[in-house]
């Protein structure tokens, strides 16, 4: 792609898109990291395979009254996007006990939670992307109040479809991390990508695990789990 | 004192009131911690100061409509408290950056807050008295929404008035934590210590930590400026 390249994260690319501000073209690398790019790794498709989940999600989602960044497809791994500003927070959305919330209280991974829990974590590379509060949300001008309050709503809403919506794919979703931006004028709309990078996957009946934890883990067969989410997904009728 | 001992923390131990389910007698002890326990000391009146600090604040306070569990004086250590459930959260309130603040964010220790943040800690030695969010104190049902907002609010009031009452003793409030508990009938009130031991007081002019840092940085005279402290709050009116 001859565009101007305008950022690149740990697994993607962003483009800018020549004649139009608005927009921008995202490229799904195949590219994997871990422990805040302390690991790192690839494998052939990668890209493609998230792109892909990533599309039949934010055309759900969409279907769904939840307005995210996504247009439309430009080719294999490469989509077309509402150009955002990014809010520099990961929100994670949890429904069953796992990663650092069973490492921080003790808890026994899989234990599923009361209530989801909405948790806002500051995107610092340097600082090891530490957990916050509203308050530091508020001191460090990430988020005014009312869109603390939105996001919040935001991510437990779309917890509730995508919830359901694995759970058609016999998939338990544990936990997910969401990025949100902001349009030019000011609406704030889900960023990024939904993908087994992002969010644990648990098959509903053996609980084997379909996602990232897999590398993080090295407990192999990770294309092959990344393919079936997608091939899974698929099968669903939006 | 021949009285049931209900429970000996780090700082204090609490004793039951023959003849008044409603009341306890709180014993401020010499010995001070740091680091989870893991840095142990004492010195000679250590308890006696805390408790007169403690008390003057307390009855500040109370002149100013906060409620807390002070009722009155019973020997040199000693005080009579209303008997509360302690809510297991220490409510930390920051104006300026310091301690944990400074190493998360990599702050400038000394930075004045834009606005004073509030942050919850679980109060749990097992697992190090972990950061949390409303969403956890929710979870582990620490408090109700209700309550959350209550005790910010009570915080951040107290804060105001400690602000105050420390610059006219030539003190700038750092930082300082809270401990607050619900009485027999549901009210929220505060409860636990307000001393150096919880407080980090800095001299106006000179800066010169006035509080346990003094003993965490093994900087010496930690007796001498607790007495400091001590005397400068009792020259003020209240």
């Amino acid at each position: 792609m001859g565009n101007e390249l305008l950022y690149e994260g740990k697994a993607k690319k962003v483009f800018k898109v020549e004649g139009d501000e608005s927009l921008v073209y995202i490229e799904y690398k195949d590219s994997l990291t871990a422990f805040n790019a302390l690991k790192n790794g690839s494998f052939p498709n990668k890209g493609k395979i998230n792109k892909e989940i990533s599309v039949i999600i934010f055309k759900y989602l969409e279907k769904n009254g939840v307005n995210t960044h996504f247009i439309s497809e430009l080719s294999e791994t490469t989509l077309v996007a509402h150009k955002v500003n990014i809010i520099p927070i990961e929100v994670v959305v949890r429904n069953i006990v796992a990663g650092s919330l069973s490492k921080k209280f003790s808890f026994k991974e899989g234990l599923p939670l009361k209530r989801p829990i909405v948790e806002f974590y500051y995107k610092n590379d340097i600082l090891g992307d530490p957990f916050i509060n509203d308050d530091h949300v508020l001191l460090f001008e990430l988020m005014s109040e009312k869109d603390i309050a939105d996001v919040k709503l935001k991510a437990l809403k779309i917890n509730e479809l995508l919830k359901r919506f694995f759970l058609n794919a016999q998939l338990l979703l544990i936990d997910f991390k969401l990025e949100f931006g902001k349009t030019k004028n000011g609406q704030i709309i889900l960023a990024d990508e939904i993908s087994p990078d992002c969010c644990r996957l648990w098959d509903k009946t053996s609980k084997e695990k379909m996602d990232k934890d897999r590398f993080r883990q090295d407990m192999g067969l990770v294309a092959e789990k990344y393919q079936e989410v997608l091939n899974r997904l698929k099968s669903l009728k939006i």
